[in-house]
């Protein structure tokens, strides 16, 4: 239960705001998240670490001497912004280039994806460095790998530690993938989290059970059995992470080993637990080497416990040890350091519209009131797509695509109202969405309303056919961006026949209306077809077979928004 | 909930044996706790701490370079008998004295009072810092103070920098002694805690309400209130500390701030509710100094939050502010260390029985027998003295007295098997109830049979007369170990009558069974008549008002205990 809140919504902010009071030896707040406020050297490689909040110490307790330059904090659960991943990177890049880590979870892939291409064509080396060390989740992450746990915190500390010992940045790239590479977490869950605001739990396990293998998002795991005693539970999680030992690891030798509690395992459970692990790991010929045990990467107050292990060669047990001072780890002799002057944001540029033709404007007003028409209606479907999105997914769809559609309505307004032409308003509303949504429904949308914009232009009252081949635009760059191909029981589902009929019916001399009438149309009933499908992408098996029946919810609110804006481009 | 555990009795070791691994570093496990396992030099002053388990980071978490020497752990919530606060304490000292730390509750005041008492004996400095910082049970704690928190925290940091920066025993001792006399604590509680084996909490808080100054094991607080909004709780907290705040203390200037978990409260929400504190303190003119923000002082699994306060002056900010390495708490530059040499347990005394003459020996027996007896009784009445004292304590009464009886015969039997007379018998008893039974009763019972065995000598079967000064004995050392009068509704309501009856009724001529037989009963008779009774000590009002018209636990079982020893006595 999460119990101290003011406005849901501002919770992470507030979170945030006392922790930076609290560490302001160590960080600095900056628009998405925190920053160092002690100096590093020009040159430095930065490591910027980040993802959903309510992971605490993950991401923002590991910034620090010795650990990560930089977090960036998305709202509960949900993958910050690429916006905001870009603006936190170049915050802290200095002239090293960036190494962005973070768990292997879809909108994370895609966010922080798209933040590593902007800041390369920004000519500043950007690499990813994706988590994926939960052995029970083998083929469940985004792109068929595992997801990432608390395997975070070695890889984030060895990235760190190479870093501060001035490696280059294909150096630092190369020893943290390694460190990931050789990393192998198995976990257990005895109940769930509940969000800010929420009164249900996200999920629940049965009273006297635990689920092996359950995600940190309540993602469904291998097994539910009863609670086990202290030296099942150890052999439960000591098992699958050495039956996972990576190609070329050794079997004995010299491990690091994080037992993590999830939230609200007490510290007492804990250490029992390690004793229990050591040992048994100890008769296998395992040597421990600094374990770390305590909560080190939480799901707000869910209950739980995993072991990590990673299998270390002499850089990487040197990199392990070396010493960090952050918020969440401390260890060895104290960095030395100075201050960092005070983050100053960028100034925003303003965009211009001044030579915007006045028939291209008054389009630009259309596209704006299509753009509100769709906020208000994604508002009032906000509790309904979050039912749908709750049988296969986390039930977070509909409060997304509200937030999503509310940004975009503001940024919207305010380019329509600056004079924007049609193109330049529906990139306004595409930016807005994709920098202030966050998750993966943030970055889907942001991409399908850009490459949308991108046919349009500022120059007059866009044809029929500029308005088709945007939806075209738009389903090319959402598949390209996720990899979903129609069938897999996503909004591509719905945007393709939308995209093909509008397209057709064009091309067949129809007015925009009337074809956008049979888009829409096409639309609908493609995305209540969507019931017969299994999702293929980033859903375990359990939730694909629960999912029988009931129709996407993301090609739900495409139809939606199609039918939405039709009424709207009507009146 | 406590879920990671195998057998609840052997919850304390285990969790400490995985703690002392982890931890190899900082500590070493002595029995009855955890010791430094880096060398500190002759003549420092040790600072140790303790108290029941169950509340990590406290005290275990807080031994280490810059802060204590070593920790005292009891068994779950219970103190730990004056045998392990002497032998950890005997353990620390480097020949500059001992400075006792512990929280002030009943049980810790007598056997942190008892152990210092021996270590002077030894010819040890020994004083107590007794923490007493809960300004919501102003009157309930022992002695009619307040109650110790987090304000362990401050006391045993200043302590320990104190006695790391070589000051000596009285300057320890009274800079700590300010440190405490200068700090103040509120909190709040949201839900109750689970002790290992246990299947319901050991209290409960509503749903959605919030129990204010509620205390660490459940002792009630002030009231019960809808929970409030962050800003709502923050003056909850800040208004009680800032109305308490001692004599001499500033309004405004410098303070250290705590900000702790009482277990699961989430740290996102520790960290949102610490922002709107310091806001909160700020505007009334205080400057924060190196605030510490986390779970410090636990209950296992209960939720709530609280807030600590210490007003500084310049020598207590230095002694906040100073490099402290411990499992919990990290500060400063790193303490240069060397390992210190492993703790080697001093060898067991071997008692030497073989002078006592047969008579004696066969009295020893008898005593011996009257003990298995007692211990057999108390197994079984187990869940019934555990049944009557929830009503105003907190139900360990049958566990401890099971578990106290159980060692008292285990101890017994040696010693009658070598054929000690029944003074020893009784001694070897009293010593092994007091030493591993822990908690309050097991210091009571143990200054009880130590007394009634003094009396009865080891020279020959000892007769009425010696029996009934060991019961008036045993009388006056309860009451002036622990202050209790006749009428306080304690075991001394039970006692009293059993002891004047037995003398009253040895000096009429009575044999000793008829004599013991209706000292007995007038034990049972005022037993049961403690129904009418209300509490005087160490019970905070409601919970007085709750035990009228039940008897008091200790009361019954004295009663029982005087029952069983007569039908022993009579076979």
């Amino acid at each position: 239960m999460t119990r101290i809140f003011g406005d849901p919504s501002s919770f992470v902010d507030e979170a945030l705001q006392g922790f930076t009071d609290i560490y302001s030896t160590y960080v600095q707040r900056v628009p998405g998240g925190v920053l160092r406020s002690t100096a590093t050297p020009e040159g430095k490689v930065a490591v910027v670490v980040g993802g959903g909040s309510g992971h605490y110490p993950a991401f923002a307790g590991y910034v620090g001497p010795g650990g990560a330059d930089a977090a960036v904090c998305g709202d509960v659960f949900a993958s910050p912004s690429t916006r905001l991943v870009y603006d936190v990177a170049k915050a802290a890049n200095r002239g090293g280039g960036v190494v962005l880590g973070f768990g292997n979870y879809a909108g994370d892939i895609l966010n922080f994806g798209l933040a590593a291409e902007r800041l390369r064509a920004d000519g500043i080396p950007a690499e990813l460095l994706v988590v994926t060390d939960d052995v029970a989740s083998e083929g469940k992450g985004a792109n068929g790998q595992r997801r990432g746990i608390a395997g975070d915190v070695v890889a984030f500390k060895i990235a760190g530690a190479a870093a501060e010992a001035g490696y280059d940045f294909k150096g630092v790239l190369t020893v943290a993938n390694r460190a990931n590479d050789l990393t192998r977490s198995m976990g257990i869950a005895f109940s769930g989290c509940t969000l800010p605001g929420e009164t249900e739990p996200l999920f629940t396990v049965p009273d006297g059970h635990m689920g092996i293998g359950l995600g940190i998002h309540g993602e469904p795991g291998i097994s539910e059995e009863p609670t086990g005693t202290p030296d099942e539970i150890a052999e439960l999680l000591i098992q699958p992470v050495l039956d996972a030992r990576p190609e070329g690891a050794t079997d004995g030798g010299r491990i690091a080993v994080i037992v993590n509690g999830l939230g609200s395992t007490k510290y007492e459970e804990l250490f029992l637990l390690y004793g229990r692990i050591a040992a048994k790991l100890r008769e296998r010929g395992y040597d421990i080497v600094a374990p770390e045990v305590g909560e080190l990467v939480t799901s707000l107050d869910m209950a739980g416990a995993s072991l990590t292990v990673t299998w270390l060669d002499e850089e990487l047990e040197r990199l392990w040890t070396a010493p960090i001072q952050c918020p969440a780890l401390s260890r060895g002799q104290v960095i030395e350091t100075t201050p960092a002057p005070r983050f100053e944001p960028p100034a925003q540029e303003q965009a211009d519209y001044s030579g915007t033709p006045a028939e291209a404007a008054a389009a630009g007003q259309r596209v704006d009131a299509v753009i509100q028409a769709v906020a208000k209606a994604l508002h009032e479907a906000e509790p309904e797509l979050g039912r749908i999105d709750a049988v296969a997914g986390d039930g977070d769809h509909g409060v997304g695509m509200a937030r999503g559609s509310r940004a975009a309505a503001e940024a919207a307004a305010k380019a329509s109202a600056a004079g924007a032409g049609a193109g330049s308003v529906l990139a306004a509303a595409a930016d807005g969405w994709a920098d202030r949504a966050g998750g993966t429904s943030g970055v889907v949308w942001g991409v399908l309303l850009r490459s949308f914009a991108e046919q349009l232009g500022d120059s007059g009252k866009p044809d029929a056919a500029a308005v088709a081949r945007g939806a075209r635009a738009a389903f090319d760059g959402v598949t390209r961006l996720g990899g979903a191909k129609p069938g897999d029981k996503t909004l591509v589902d719905a945007l393709a026949p939308f995209a093909t009929t509008l397209s057709e019916r064009v091309e067949a001399g129809d007015d925009l209306l009337t074809a956008w009438a049979a888009a829409a149309e096409a639309a609908t009933a493609a995305a209540d077809a969507t019931k017969e499908l299994r999702p293929q992408i980033g859903r375990a098996r359990p939730l694909a077979e629960r999912s029988l029946g009931h129709p996407d919810a993301g090609a739900i609110s495409l139809a939606l928004v199609t039918r939405t804006a039709h009424a709207a481009l009507q009146s």
